[in-house]
């Protein structure tokens, strides 16, 4: 069986954590299996060059800042093949480069553009387990680094080009539960779940994989596995495609996302294109809208909500000015959130909406905005409710334990 | 005019070092200089990454060490490189590999083999100025370091090739002396001196510059300036070919070396070949013989005496195990020193000898062995007269203030 393991920072934050996930790659060693390891610099690394960096220059020059943050996974990466080479297990450590990850130019949000294998290909012939350092690749002879969540990239990528069984990433969470289990106590770890699901949980606000890694996960057909490093013997959650998964639940998880700000434009004048223009234009400036409402009222007038998140709100005023003319006045909103269920099932099952609708309903939660897809309900609602909102769900739904 | 900086650990060991550091780039860069600089990794680093590799093997795999240690180096450059161009001074770092510096495959303690200047050539044609990662190179595509004073080679060797006017090692020390300020108080700061007088003096203790970096910038013809960052109005000593320093003078420097213990055998039977025998198991097992003295008594029977470097004493003892029958006994004798009188002048003045030997005779200092070259006289003494012997030397040849 061939494996690629991805162990994050806090798994590989110390001396003592390390030894720890050299001895889950020895028990699979043990087994037979062919190794692939892609590791996260330790934690707290990344935080502190970065903190360097910007003691000289706010706005560092992103190729400096790719040279200066993939020496963290470099530095974690020869240190766990110290370790393993000391518990007996040949092994190697690689650079992004010397482990062929070619990406684009685009410093410090490069995007994988192929694998050239050979290396890891050869060392596995060799029977010596090539530890790769994640995060980064390189392009025209420079590093590059991928962006948040770029080591579970690596490991996809890897994966996918050497056809691995298996891509299991390791955190410090030992899977992917129903929902937030600081909210919801009962909530239950999911055995599996399909890749959009996990797309949209990922989107939503479940932080252990990163949706990009999950896209191509699904794009190269990578069974990932999520699991914690730091109980080992736990199962883990696998995300597949649909088709693996045999009993498709009606909802398999809520998510929840306080990092949203609505959009509100009153009486917006009524003329044909004004809203697309606007989407236009918050496009241009790259800002992620999510949900969005329009209502046409009695007086030819449209009201325009939507949302986008916390992090873009400054830039998201800036662009609005543009259209001034348009609208009477904005409002910003930031005491909402929004939560979502998300279930395979959804598909071919009904009533799973009017459900959620009951359930926010019997606890006096009101829905602002609603937004449906083919697995998924997402509403807005008000951000002092969002706990008493993910626990009704949850219990409807019957997800607990 | 077009120089190479090389700038240290300790120059480099702090965001406000590092800044400091980029002023006297400047300073040097406003004058329309073409500068090529050379990097340490930040002081403390380098030991900090040695000692997480100890906390998992005792001898960790020296491939993974260079990739490991080489990470400081590139840290270093990237900040000074952010640094710079938020100054205004366009500026791009460069590992060993992108800067060309080919060495053989001895990981740890690798060798130049050649320098691939094309890059740096490049940068400096299109007025970017390379910050070269210092310690280290590549081979078979892995990352190699040169061992200790490696970053000064790297300065030393890319002068040679890019035919640079000057190379400036930076330290925290402004120059060379004419002998420890700290032994003796009005110690003169030389303002040049010959390659074959620095590495008389840096073999025997003067730690500002590393002889393979002497040897090399001898080999090279590459003019040396040993100042120090911390004042950089200093101008340091120039370290040049004998031929340039017009006014040689008798004695440039005394050296003293605490660190080396005298082997004394006695009663070697006569017998040609034995001392021979000895000093080639001892070659063989890697231990550095300096002094040597051979007497033959009237028995016919030889007393031998060495010294050896005192990190070596382990090795040394059991080297002369081989040599039980050879000798009625060994005596290891660790409270020595060896002091050193250094200059060029030597070679056509008689009497510097004798001048040393009377000067330690006036002050009771009793002299075990001594060496001589065409530019040097060692003698061991006892070590509680180090200090003292220094004094007397430093007096007699009026080589202070």
């Amino acid at each position: 069986m061939t494996r690629v393991l991805k162990f994050g920072g806090t798994s590989m934050g110390s001396v003592e954590n390390i030894k720890n996930v050299a001895g889950i790659i020895k028990s699979y060693k043990d087994k037979g299996d062919d190794i692939v390891v892609v590791v996260s610099a330790m934690s707290g690394e990344t935080n502190r060059l970065i903190s360097l960096a910007n003691s000289f220059a706010t706005d560092p020059n992103p190729a400096e800042i790719d040279t200066l943050l993939s020496s963290g996974e470099r530095v974690s990466s020869s240190l766990l093949s110290i370790c393993l080479n000391e518990m007996g297990i040949k092994a190697i450590s690689l650079s992004g480069r010397r482990a062929g990850i070619m990406t684009d130019s685009h410093h410090t949000t490069a995007k994988i553009d192929s694998i050239d294998d050979t290396n890891i290909r050869q060392l596995l012939k060799e029977k010596t387990m090539p530890i790769v350092a994640g995060f980064q690749g390189f392009a025209d002879d420079k590093v590059t680094t991928l962006g948040r969540g770029g080591s579970d990239l690596t490991a996809v990528a890897i994966a996918g080009s050497i056809e691995a069984d298996l891509c299991e990433i390791y955190t410090d969470v030992d899977g992917i539960y129903t929902t937030d289990p600081r909210i919801v106590p009962n909530a239950r770890k999911l055995e599996q779940i399909s890749y959009d699901e996990m797309l949209e949980l990922s989107n939503l606000g479940a932080k252990v994989l990163q949706s990009r890694s999950v896209e191509l996960a699904k794009k190269l057909d990578v069974k990932l596995v999520s699991r914690s490093s730091f109980a080992p013997n736990e199962t883990g959650t696998t995300i597949t495609r649909e088709e693996n998964i045999v009993e498709q639940p009606i909802v398999s998880g809520i998510a929840v996302d306080d990092d949203q700000i609505r959009v509100g434009i009153y009486k917006v004048i009524d003329q044909p294109g004004i809203a697309g223009e606007i989407f236009s234009k918050l496009a241009d400036d790259g800002i992620s809208v999510d949900m969005i409402v329009q209502t046409v009222g009695v007086d030819g007038k449209t009201d325009l909500d939507f949302t986008v998140p916390t992090a873009q709100i400054k830039q998201t005023k800036i662009c609005m000015k543009n259209f001034k003319d348009e609208c009477k006045y904005i409002d910003y909103n930031e005491n909402i959130s929004k939560v979502s269920v998300v279930g395979l099932g959804m598909k071919s099952n009904t009533g799973v909406a009017s459900k959620a609708f009951t359930a926010l309903a019997n606890s006096g939660i009101n829905i602002r905005i609603i937004s449906t897809s083919e697995i998924k309900i997402s509403m807005i609602i008000d951000k002092d409710k969002s706990t008493k909102a993910v626990q009704a769900l949850h219990d409807i739904y019957k997800l607990g334990i």
